[in-house]
């Protein structure tokens, strides 16, 4: 049998291609090596905002007397909460099964090997397609520092099945990552140091609402050491001390635990990748056209394995495109409003362009900036905490980008990114009927 | 001196149009009898939403456990949760009245009679205007119930600034004020019964997911009689005592406290309506066109006053459209995708068409329905709380309607809000991109 269509991979991009295309009347087989779901859902977005409720529902707890209400006493059992992060998981992943099984789509479970365009390996099978989409996604990039090969560190997996709460951490790498778990360690009562080599948190986000993020968390208690980097890791009885240098000079930081998260690299090797001789970008990424179709025609690659964007919803509608694609039917992929979130409390969040990517591309903006408390609602649910909205117009009004840092961000930037895709001026966004009072209101009043 | 624009009434349309007028450089007065606000933002919307807030954090800390957090104890102050209601309220009402100062609106605290379409009468003053804008809003209904001027009942404005929990209450009018402060001192711990005349509560929401917050709350312990007429009313040793029919025949209900909220009617008498001689609609209620202008040209009436839609952000953005037609600036009024929330918790919201109106208007349309749990965020979330998403959707795949039924439906709704406005069909919303993980990403599951 020859399937019209064999996906490599089974997180987001693959999963949801192999839905689409299933549902679509496609054949498709679909080879996962660990579980459906990838990194998003089996230790990514999903486990880690599983564990960040349960620290928000913590803070509630901590914080409930600024709305009268009085918790004497609060506490959190780890082991817990990490077997409940399980439950959730697993729940999903049974999901994406059923929804996948009930498409009629072929789930084997096993490492593909590419031999062709036409040709995968799995075990003792072979298995032909017409089409073919790759999506193996990304890993943790473990940075070459020295002693790295001596110290008991954690990558995210590790920080999400740890059951004892260690009294100090140490986090390198202060992107969305470290920042979620940084957020976590806090709540939970634990010394969170960050380094960051950039001058700044949370690299692609807004830089001024980025900065209002870190200020909040080091009244928290989070140090930061931005501008670092990172020299030598040495074991000490504690745990790790962790050298560094920056403009002041060298230091260290001892703590209990060490997390890497410094970034992630596409996965390249191991599944026959160099056997389709894809044509590559300027930056060795993998080259795909608008379609997500590389340069051998039928073959697609979706997800963080293109290295365009690294983010799970990104890699669900390049699923799509590239379904469509196969399928025919009109639609490309559009990287004009890729939200992008953090999940700390508050949450930060953003669409569309950044002030210093049209800077860049000397594109002329103005940036209106707004207090969050412009929302009545906002003031009711945030007793004591500020936050800020900010949107970059052009100069005939058209919206180019927003940020948001405040509750509950993370739902309501696509408000802003529907509008940046459709390409409203922000005038016209504003007509639309707001219900009042939200938090989303905040838009109507720029 | 002669105003450009005359405002009776400083609630959502009064200050919005107020801004929004003298922003664009127009001479402004603006009568307001009591607090500017209106009774959206002194006795309505966000009072409600601050005491509801107190309500969440307290239920958070009841149901922590089911997060792995422990809370052996919670309690609440009620005067206190009052006070800061008081605060927030203040707080914002200072927002408002600064905004309108620094647009050079003149804010008249007294009660305004109209003499003609041009000319106001407050105190002992006089002021000329060349346009009008009418929004004094609506009140309470209290229906005429058989022994109401004997007992002692609550409207919206006791119940919101009570300071002692009741042991029992018994709300007349199961609608959405009604079931948000149901919602309020269910979770407080008071028995709360609801007797609604209609066969469901929340009149104008989707029928279905109205059932289902029935059904949720009826399991936290409210009593629901429904298609059931209040008969009579009498005081007794314990408070109340709330005589009913329905089909089963006849009953009765006692309570510490009473709340009436079985609607509310605009304010059309006390300032000098008649003296305009507007022309009415067949349902007695003042015509207005796409602009809020009613008969006489340069008066406009906006919010509760025209009686279309009783919703804060339906006045807000009838007194932009007035604004902008007095400015000469293209734009009409759209009742198409007005959301209706109700912030029970969870919540619960709709905005467009309803199932009831598509099939009175003889549309054809399909109903699609998935559980919140098809969101990864929902689960990792909602533990144990189940919730539904629902589209109405054209036989060309135009969307006309969406119903939510758990949180944050009230800050997600407007996501189909857009979507409706604008004519999009399912197919071409669903190719935004959404955030990956969130409780709105539903919409893309459809």
């Amino acid at each position: 049998m020859k399937y019209q269509l064999a996906i490599i991979g089974g997180g987001p991009a693959g999963y949801t291609a192999a839905e689409a295309a299933g549902k679509a009347g496609l054949s498709v087989v679909l080879f996962e090596k660990n579980s459906l779901g990838g990194v998003c859902l089996n230790e990514g977005c999903i486990p880690t905002k599983t564990l960040l409720y349960s620290a928000k529902v913590y803070d509630y707890a901590k914080h409930a007397g600024k709305y009268a209400v009085t918790v004497p006493e609060a506490s959190f059992d780890l082991a817990k909460i990490v077997v409940r992060k399980q439950k959730v998981v697993r729940k999903l992943v049974l999901g994406i099964k059923a929804k996948l099984t009930a498409h009629q789509v072929n789930i084997v479970n096993g490492e593909a090997s590419i031999i062709d365009a036409h040709t995968i390996q799995c075990g003792e099978d072979t298995y032909e397609c017409e089409n073919l989409l790759l999506c193996t996604g990304s890993e943790t990039f473990i940075p070459p520092i020295p002693g790295v090969a001596e110290v008991d560190y954690w990558t995210h997996r590790n920080a999400l099945d740890n059951k004892e709460l260690p009294a100090s951490l140490v986090i390198v790498g202060g992107g969305v990552i470290g920042m979620e778990f940084a957020s976590f360690f806090c709540s939970m009562g634990t010394q969170v140091t960050v380094i960051e080599m950039m001058d700044e948190i949370l690299g692609g986000m807004d830089k001024e609402l980025s900065a209002m993020l870190r200020a909040d968390y080091a009244k928290k208690g989070i140090k930061f050491l931005l501008s670092t980097k990172v020299t030598a890791l040495s074991k000490s009885e504690g745990g790790t001390v962790v050298s560094y240098e920056n403009a002041e000079g060298t230091g260290s930081v001892e703590a209990e635990k060490l997390l890497l998260s410094v970034g992630r690299r596409p996965v390249t090797q191991g599944f026959g990748l160099e056997n389709l001789g894809l044509e590559l970008t300027e930056r060795r990424c993998i080259k795909v056209d608008e379609h997500l179709q590389s340069s051998v025609p039928g073959v697609y690659v979706c997800g963080d394995l293109n290295g365009v964007s690294l983010l799970a919803h990104t890699a669900v509608r390049e699923a799509e495109v590239a379904v469509h694609h196969i399928l025919g039917k009109q639609d490309a992929m559009s990287y004009r409003a890729i939200p992008g979130i953090v999940y700390t409390n508050p949450e930060i969040a953003s669409v569309g362009a950044s002030e210093e990517s049209l800077q860049k591309d000397n594109i002329s903006y103005s940036a209106i900036k707004l207090p969050m408390a412009y929302s009545g609602r906002f003031v009711a649910e945030n007793e004591g905490v500020n936050g800020v909205c900010k949107v970059l117009v052009a100069d005939d009004g058209t919206l180019l980008g927003a940020s948001m840092f405040g509750n509950p961000a993370s739902e309501l930037i696509v408000l802003a990114g529907m509008a940046i895709e459709d390409g409203k001026k922000l005038e016209d966004w504003k007509r639309y009927v707001f219900p009042h009072p939200t938090a989303g209101e905040i838009f109507r009043e720029f």
